[in-house]
């Protein structure tokens, strides 16, 4: 049975402040747990009952368990449905960036995201389509907020999340800047011969004022009916799909 | 100011039952009420300021204004963080299905997508690229759920969707049936010549077994990296996007 100061301490973790303070977030599920415990992220602790234990797979002696009932899962858990477990992993060390990698391979740019539910989408999609590293404005909604661990399902385990001055890391780079705007050219018909960042802008006002200038190469997925614009993890996933198509 | 009993009638609106029973649904937002208003749809009522109501740019005297203040607006709204208008939208009469037109075009169909989001985005994505109609399973979330209308931006004022038992339809069509499959050819090698359907599934179970005997192509997005699947609406949308590229 959990204390109330233990409740209220993974409770904490649903703050971004306290996941900050700590450098600890909630990872929920046995399947996205399972994803981190097979990765370089440290697991703290698990909650859950004994018999969802037994379904992870690679159980370091490291990881602390606390058997709860479903009734201390619903206390703890992010989720209005809880899954079937909770865990508390450490916040990693942030690494630096390596420019010198930027020409090898496409970086996925994200620029003044908000949505949870968006970033935590094309974190997955990222995963999906090999992309290893995502870098974000530092107005992007935070990583390890729930609702982004939630929808990225394990793949936040795979794929390096940075947060930094774009303005900075795009003028100079000396890599080409895609940037997905509404008049651009058709991702169709650009050749995508050379690695650069591909930028995706906010849900509402797009790309931001400081990263505009510094677009090398404006793309648009070609719109064939009435919808004013596309979701922003639909078009990460659109670019993401022709670029990998093309075999770069 | 609204009555407590306006205030109930609009709120009744929140709960598919009385959605159902009323044929009536809730819009939130000038610019997807405006497409709607633009549409065959009929807008019964609008609940904003005035401010707000000198944004619309073609209201029918038909429709009814009740202007409001924010308190009431956050009292009647479906959002956390209310937009700045809410409407009441009449559900149009169901329209049959046109077999004769499925041989034309690349028609999508939802074998019980459950989440209103993905759906939402799919509608959004479907009038994006000019697929004007969404035939779905009989146990797929219902399209007039606040989130779905939400997530859709106003093109659910211009996709069709319709709810059918899908075994029924696609056993008699005649016409290929693309399945999304984790096994399938890959997309970037179908030749998508002649039209069909393009089925896409559950979020956890995927097509359901009725409708998997029935698939004609089995296809897949194929995987560069190491995530498990991808969510529903990104499949959706990068099929799409495929099928456009080809010029069909």
């Amino acid at each position: 049975m959990l204390s109330k100061s233990q409740i209220s301490f993974v409770n904490a973790l649903h703050v971004k402040k306290n996941r900050k303070d700590l450098s600890l977030f909630l990872v929920e599920g046995v399947k996205s747990i399972s994803e981190f415990l097979n990765s370089a992220f440290i697991v703290e602790s698990i909650y859950c009952s004994s018999a969802t234990l037994i379904k992870f797979s690679k159980l370091s002696p490291t990881v602390k368990f606390y058997e709860i009932t479903d009734a201390e899962l619903k206390k703890i858990s992010t989720l209005t449905t809880p899954q079937d477990a909770v865990a508390i992993i450490r916040i990693p060390e942030k690494t630096p960036l390596r420019p010198e990698s930027f020409k090898d391979r496409f970086t996925i740019i994200l620029d003044g995201i908000q949505d949870p539910g968006n970033m935590g989408t094309i974190i997955r999609t990222a995963d999906w389509f090999g992309f290893s590293e995502i870098i974000c404005s530092e107005d992007t909604v935070e990583v390890y907020n729930p609702k982004v661990v939630q929808a990225s399902m394990g793949s936040l385990s795979r794929v390096a999340v940075h947060y930094t001055d774009l303005s900075q890391l795009v003028s100079n780079s000396g890599i080409p800047v895609y940037g997905t705007l509404l008049a651009g050219v058709s991702i169709y018909e650009t050749s995508f011969t050379e690695p650069g960042f591909i930028v995706l802008g906010n849900e509402g006002k797009g790309i931001s004022y400081a990263v505009i200038p510094l677009i090398t190469n404006q793309i648009t997925i070609p719109r064939f009916g009435n919808a004013e614009s596309l979701n922003v993890a639909i078009s990460a996933a659109i670019v993401c799909s022709e670029i990998k198509r093309r075999g770069i």
